[in-house]
């Protein structure tokens, strides 16, 4: 059974988010993206390992306070899956589709060159999280001669890092952390510009 | 067999790319964009249709200078499939996907809320391209009682608007835009936020 890996930061989580959520609002969509890629995991039938950077009250996990790169290497091993705790259009069927692809390194872009989600079947894979991860990760599986496939998937794609990401949870989310967004924000559309935004409620 | 509609519009393409390409780069970029959605279209087995706001020399194409929605829905008779002439990280495998996939209509989200690309089997069916369409094509389908299915597609998913969206060419992309843009950039990582863009070489 593939090991899951979800790292979760627990100090400041989503800063980015600070125009229009505060302090303690991002603690807490940060908290529900994190139950629900957890039990998107879980309904697709594997058990999921939080790697937390401080201890959870009420949760299991490993705790291991370095930079993500190092603290999720030194936890790889044939065969672990590494999943953001971002990645709140997460579905069982998308989680499915990643731990069920074959090859020695399973990789789920996100937006900006990064590597949403990915599966390490190979003793020589390590994950460099820095800048354009996706690029890097390809380029380290072909110097270990790693077989490499994608996952062309939008909700895997779509982590919630800014505002503009807000909308994205509103229109295609289905868990705790869309409800918690619909309670406080609707989409609106900029008249001139056509493109959407959040508002609060 | 489906039908595959190509919108295509001939003026002033692409201006919110005004930031980084001047007028006449627009234009190139948006006709490779173009070649590689038919490439790719017609590389999955279908016959690809423009339907343009002005007649192309070099294409047999449909020319309707309506607004967007109204000439789509001029030529929108089951079963019509609408795929948008910038998706320029269109691949043939999910052209597949997208026109194998069953149900009355199947939607292909875009970032922003939009419809990238659809298939449309139900006779009632009409596209709004206006503001959020991806929540209001969903409505319409409740509305008449046709089934809908989504496609979960990063590649789908990401039409080529913004500059922000030119790494995401130079990363994902396969075909003659992504090389069009290769030859005139490169990505760069902002040291300060992290985030990737793009610079002239």
């Amino acid at each position: 059974m593939t090991r899951v890996l979800v790292p979760y930061r627990v100090a400041e989580p989503k800063t980015r988010l600070a125009p229009v959520l505060d302090a303690n609002e991002r603690r807490e969509l940060s908290r529900h993206m994190l139950d629900d890629v957890l039990s998107a995991v879980r309904a697709a039938g594997y058990d999921p390992t939080v790697l937390s950077t401080a201890p959870l009250s009420e949760k299991e996990c490993l705790v291991d306070d370095r930079p993500l790169t190092t603290a999720v290497n030194a936890h790889l091993r044939p065969e672990t899956a590494v999943v953001m705790a971002d990645l709140a259009l997460t579905t069982p069927a998308v989680i499915s589709r990643l731990l069920e692809t074959p090859g020695d390194v399973v990789v789920a872009p996100g937006r900006g060159g990064g590597t949403n989600a990915l599966v390490a079947r190979h003793p020589d894979f390590r994950v460099d999280y820095h800048g354009a991860s996706y690029r890097d990760h390809l380029d380290r599986c072909e110097t270990i001669g790693a077989s490499v496939r994608t996952i062309d998937s939008y909700r895997l794609g779509t982590d919630i890092d800014e505002p503009v990401d807000l909308p994205e949870l509103l229109i295609h989310g289905t868990g705790t952390a869309a409800d918690w967004v619909d309670d406080r924000f609707t989409v609106c559309t900029d008249t001139e510009t056509g493109r959407i935004g959040v508002e609060r409620v």
